[in-house]
């Protein structure tokens, strides 16, 4: 670390080096025999990490955006409902993104930092039969968690399909694709799936498999079509060659050596971790006195924290000064409260000597902006402590 | 490479340890002042080898399909006439995917191993108002070279905008933009171009953008419409960051570092080293009495070749004896020929030496499949004396 500064931003985060060797080992074909192995061997680790013991994985070169289009281009024909739980920037653009190919999207949401209530999203299931229901599980814009759980029971007793946006979640937030009746999942390598940015992911259920056999108009996207990744993500698995477009070989191998990693730790270990993690983030917020774009504490998510400036301080004076003192955060996204507030990343291979670290230049910045109404150390202590 | 085998595919290919290094290093923020810098850089770089003074180059998180369907998707609305010169396997997946966006495609082909006439081309021309007219450079099915400067020519004569997949062309095949009127050109990282597979990579002319700029329907793909995209382009060539999906951080390193090194060796300098690879090839070829896919020696790619299996000799036997002497190459590709030849690709960092190496190894297979009609060595000597 002695020439960089620790990355503690919502993706791209700290990598493993086991990770970024894989990413850096000189390329093989894409039908070598050794990469044949890791790709299948990566597809059948990704079900493992979504808890789906039948679904689909897909494995895709592109950004987590492709990762939603794959999801509305195939699941979405012209006329579909749509229903969008709404908790912030990314919800907006699964809206955005389901539009383009045709849904008529209804959305539900709540004040920025807030989340619908469950009778709110009953109360429009109610209304009208969805094809789909859209959830952002953790939104990167405002660190609100959604209640997966709840809303996938309820998108199923209404018979809407379930899709869940974890771009922010997956290998981090507990996610169960199976026991919540999740229909499909997907997210972004740069997260807490661990790998450097590029690759987007996706594991898709047999209900949406269906509905996406059942179509009866052609995918109005020719990438993202599922028609031409299908027989090839099959073919990998049962170890044998085929193409469509040439898989991003480094980055496959990247994703399986932190998928293995992953599995080393185990789910509910990890997901346990990361509730640590944002505990301890929580804690050391509350010490300092700072507030949260979230605006309860249960709707906060772990991966990430979202926490507002003091009066009077800048933003792009205070993360200067944070990362003069070595790391890295991110300032904010969401349209409406993008000067107020920033965002720290906790997931992945972040441990809670990243959080202290972290906390520790905080409050340094903090104090270099004038804002000194803490004690020293109380944040990392309280991190500490909660963790 | 002692341990390892020499990949002499048509993508991906061998790349400079400089630039893995670049791949493996520790990820930083996307929106970090190292990375926009060369983020910004790679940008100008590309429109350098693209040698389009003024196009706007686009770098996705993406397959070299996805930069085909960037194209297709921001050109193309329903209703439009396109006119696709066929020589091969990615000519054919072209009209499939200018068709999926409301295209109406006309085709221009040949025999396998072919190319149509210029004269054919323009006929077609004559007879209808093309809005684009594309153009596979170079199709990795066939290894058979298009003639893109005829072509653009004739398209700009009539109107139609000069769309060129350049996949297995950009950096390798002599390719000029302003010069010969190209509109579009794209291409793939893992090719020509020197970097690990991942990312989609276009320049687009002004009459182009135009084209996208004028379009009265919005673009049905959501991931690849130029709407989101401009914008962060521009702002990173102006050194700001801006956001749309994460970019591919490592695999941008990689590439602003393989461009280096592409413009420190100098376009024309490329051009013709690669002239000269494929001239020792074709030479190899001719001296092991090997026929060729390409049906005239001169509409032979420089990039990679195609040379059919003798009679009585197996593909998988032959590739697996080659690949026991140290070399990988690819099989065929090309439904209508598939298990009647193989390919081997010669771009990017590739050297007179690879092509002895490769040619040695094919010289010990075929031998060892029983073909043993030429002197030891004639290949490599021809090669050697070609170059």
């Amino acid at each position: 670390m002695k020439d960089r500064k620790l990355l503690m931003i919502p993706g791209p985060i700290e990598f493993e080096p086991a990770v970024l060797s894989a990413l850096g080992a000189p390329t093989t074909s894409h039908v070598a025999a050794n990469f044949i192995e890791a790709f299948g061997q990566a597809l059948e680790r990704l079900r493992q990490v979504f808890l789906s013991a039948q679904g689909q994985p897909f494995v895709l070169a592109g950004s987590g955006t492709l990762a939603m289009d794959c999801a509305g281009a195939n699941l979405v024909e012209p006329g579909d409902r749509a229903l969008v739980v709404n908790i912030g920037y990314f919800s907006d653009r699964f809206a955005a993104l389901l539009e383009r190919y045709g849904a008529q999207v209804t959305q539900v949401g709540a004040a920025v930092g807030g989340r619908p209530a469950l009778e709110d999203v009953e109360a429009a299931l109610r209304q009208a039969e969805y094809k789909l229901l859209t959830i952002t599980h953790v939104d990167t814009s405002t660190a609100v968690l959604a209640d997966v759980r709840g809303l996938a029971g309820l998108a199923r007793q209404y018979g809407a399909l379930v899709v869940v946006d974890g771009v922010c979640s997956v290998a981090g937030e507990e996610l169960r694709m199976d026991d919540w009746g999740v229909d499909l999942a997907l997210t972004a390598s740069q997260k807490a799936i661990g790998v450097p940015p590029g690759l987007a992911l996706l594991v898709a259920g047999s209900r949406a498999l269906e509905a996406f056999k059942r179509r009866k108009t052609p995918v109005q996207n020719y990438y993202a079509d599922w028609t031409h990744w299908l027989p090839v993500m099959q073919a990998y698995e049962a170890r044998q060659a085929a193409y469509f477009g040439t898989p991003a070989v480094n980055l496959v191998w990247a994703l399986n050596a932190s998928l293995g990693l992953i599995l080393e730790e185990g789910m509910p270990a990890r997901f346990e971790r990361h509730a640590a993690l944002g505990r301890a983030s929580q804690a050391a917020m509350a010490a300092l006195g700072l507030k949260q774009v979230p605006l309860q504490p249960d709707w906060a998510a772990h991966t990430l924290s979202a926490p507002r400036y003091p009066a009077n301080i800048q933003g792009p004076e205070f993360l200067a000064q944070v990362s003069k003192a070595g790391v890295t955060l991110a300032g904010g996204l969401h349209p409406a409260i993008k000067a107020n507030y920033f965002r720290i990343g906790h997931m992945g291979a972040a441990t809670l000597g990243d959080i202290l670290v972290t906390y520790s230049a905080i409050e340094t910045a903090l104090r270099a902006c004038g804002y000194n109404v803490f004690l020293p150390g109380v944040g990392v202590a309280a991190a500490q402590a909660a963790y």
